[in-house]
């Protein structure tokens, strides 16, 4: 989806839109790392605010439900002592026949600095980047199965803090990697980063030979795509995408998929387990590996903030 | 509906509810449109906030949903440095038997500083303000037919912008008139400001005869109605407000009545064309006029954070 | 509900969560009444705020719809100064299959300090509290039947703000008793704040026998169960908990069980009348006794901010 030149990028070669790990420059991704580490502490003081972004608007737009990500860029803002509006677009002007191009012309007019964009179908934040106001930045929160890119970011700040190198790692995606926007900007990112070796695992129905394309190893038998590995990203099932013939039932699924105590022997014992979230306990992951010495689900979270902010600031502060 | 004394107004004529721009005195609208140019270059800052309502109530009630119309107060609020609470009311309390007036009377108690209504029925806003405590201001967001002062007062600031004065204006007003408080309001308030001549235009069914009491001349054809104007202001057609028989179709109602190129070129060759939002392109105007050189659209929504901003701030500082 | 040792205190005896008037010392529930009356003065203020909770994030988890008690927690945790992030948990994650812990343990991860929670079932404010990091604060607004302690704490406010003492008062709690986690919490606190006597008054089937073992007299004749009483609390209908044979017409509830201005003279003269609001009119109350001169429904609204402010900054304060 990305032309030339690099939608994301101005001609310094700064990020001014967050689109997509594709076509994100190695530079970029580690310029974001390195500043979400000093956000981090501030998630830990008596007063959890940096003044970076006072007086500023962020719209977040979401154009599909999701109070998760949607906090989580919430948070962010806020703690950037940003002043933030949260517009439920699906229930709103749009209904009344107004188009997204003039809903986002709208909210530019309004003075807005940056949008934060969830929708349903993929590419529209890419289309939203190419018709604001020079003045607005675009973070994209999810686009259909397209990307996700602040979730893979904070994955691989997360990698990164527990592993250092990326180049000797073997990291699994596993799950429901044919309907995730997580998998594919998570592999992005991975190849971008220069890790050793990915790998995708799921069902065939569900992990394609396509991803072969995206430079990753495809396995269909979780055992064998696991083993050896020292990063394991687990990915829900995202039954709300899938119909009949292609749907399979969560115990028959948890039987061949799910990951438990057991099978995580297969990987390396210093293996880290990583997911996304929402969990499914006991569909595509045991309880006591969510629990479990090996997962770092939460260190996920707390660091998808200072992440989220690390992307805001570093935005906002970039001209076109 | 306004009674003898005006219920906007103290006992020294200052403003505290702005509910109509019907009995509102030329001095008070002049006042709030030369307030707002004040604020009009908070929003060109980089921090856009302004002190005057620090640690002010203002609450939002939306008996009617508008994502539009509450996210430009809630910004004008936000920027004036006020907390601001939105409540959804119509999903609320008043479903559990509580009438309008409890509702308010709680809120009050709450130590509220301005109440922003909006309401499906006409006139209840002032309801509203005939049962506040003194220290309550309420500014009115739109109700039912009746009124949409602030849009109103926008309307007139983008009018003054581009055109400085008002006694040597033409300006129509087209579409659907008939369902528009927008119009309403539009029409007292160039009436006030001595605009030279107010037009209605449309359909005998959207724009009947009977605004001739309002001392706008009724026209039922486009381009006789626009011919040798200053101002166009169009209307979006709510269909949402029609049914059956009068409900026309939208290609039927953009041949006789949508704003195209070549009907604008009937109006002065320096004409503006306003529309208060959200736009229905190819139903009651063309795209390349929305876009073109004389449209004024999203500079009325840039406005109209000013304007906002005026309203509330001048309310605020006024005792009952 | 509460086991040895209390949840709600720490190992010095301060509040850390309130969960429940019940185990509640009284010099606790003292103490949060001392401080709510150092914040009455906060709502009177030209700037509204206090810079106590300055950078803390509180998180508003209803899992049940409030919009009253919602913005009243909103409302609160804004005056003193926290950043407020509202979750409409019904609509959201849950629905994917996230169960209530995780949930829990993703926000806290996220560094939230205090979570208001609302929830249908009794019960779950205590298991959220027993799973937050020790970081974590939880305020109960209100579970199941079981019990709505800042509500019986405002109540307990207004009482101690007009009738000083309470060991000579006589309090009658009216209506639908069996329903309500406000008359269960208000009965906890009177007995330890050491209440004259205290009274459950209503139909058989809503004011069952059951109460004496609280602590309570009975009675299921209104103009006996008010007689020479000091204070009377008015119970709402909650006609959306009951079904069937059980729920009384409301004509038929009134004229039983109404409170009218004739009713009200049974009681001493200077008795006060309480309700928790959202007030039926005509149902369990007459309209003039609402109005009239012995209703303190609106204070008591007013001195629920300032007993939410207290809460929530005396939990903020200590250490678990």
């Amino acid at each position: 989806m990305p032309n030339t030149p690099n939608p994301q990028l101005n001609k310094n070669g700064e990020l001014i839109h967050l689109l997509s790990t594709e076509g994100l420059p190695r530079e970029v991704i580690t310029h974001i790392l390195d500043t979400a580490s000093q956000f981090v502490s501030v998630n830990d003081r008596e007063v959890k605010k940096v003044p970076l972004l006072r007086g500023k608007s962020v719209f977040n737009l979401f154009f599909e439900n999701s109070t998760r990500t949607r906090t989580t860029f919430d948070i962010a803002a806020t703690r950037l002592s940003a002043d933030v509006y949260t517009l439920d677009i699906a229930r709103s002007s749009t209904a009344k026949g107004e188009s997204l191009l003039d809903t986002i012309a709208n909210l530019s007019a309004m003075a807005a600095d940056i949008f934060v964009v969830r929708h349903g179908e993929s590419g529209a934040p890419y289309l939203v980047a190419q018709h604001v106001a020079p003045h607005v930045h675009v973070v994209n929160a999810g686009d259909g199965r397209h990307a996700h890119p602040t979730q893979a970011l904070l994955d691989m700040y997360t990698i990164r803090h527990y592993k250092k190198d990326f180049s000797s790692l073997t990291v699994a995606i596993v799950g429901d990697v044919l309907h995730s926007r997580v998998a594919r900007s998570d592999i992005h990112a991975l190849k971008t980063l220069g890790a050793g070796e990915v790998r995708v695992v799921g069902p065939r129905t569900l992990a394609p030979a396509d991803f072969a394309a995206m430079g990753a190893r495809v396995f269909h038998d979780l055992e064998e795509g696991i083993r050896d590995c020292d990063v394991i990203i687990m990915l829900r099932l995202q039954n709300e995408r899938m119909s009949g013939a292609l749907l399979p039932s969560s115990q028959e699924y948890f039987r061949r998929f799910g990951l438990t105590p057991e099978r995580l022997r297969r990987a390396r014992p210093d293996a880290i387990v990583m997911h996304p979230g929402p969990i499914n306990r006991g569909v595509e992951i045991d309880s006591a590996v969510v629990d479990g010495g090996q997962s770092v689900i939460l260190p996920q979270v707390t660091f998808g903030i200072a992440v989220r902010m690390a992307a805001l600031s570093i935005v906002a502060g970039n001209a076109a």
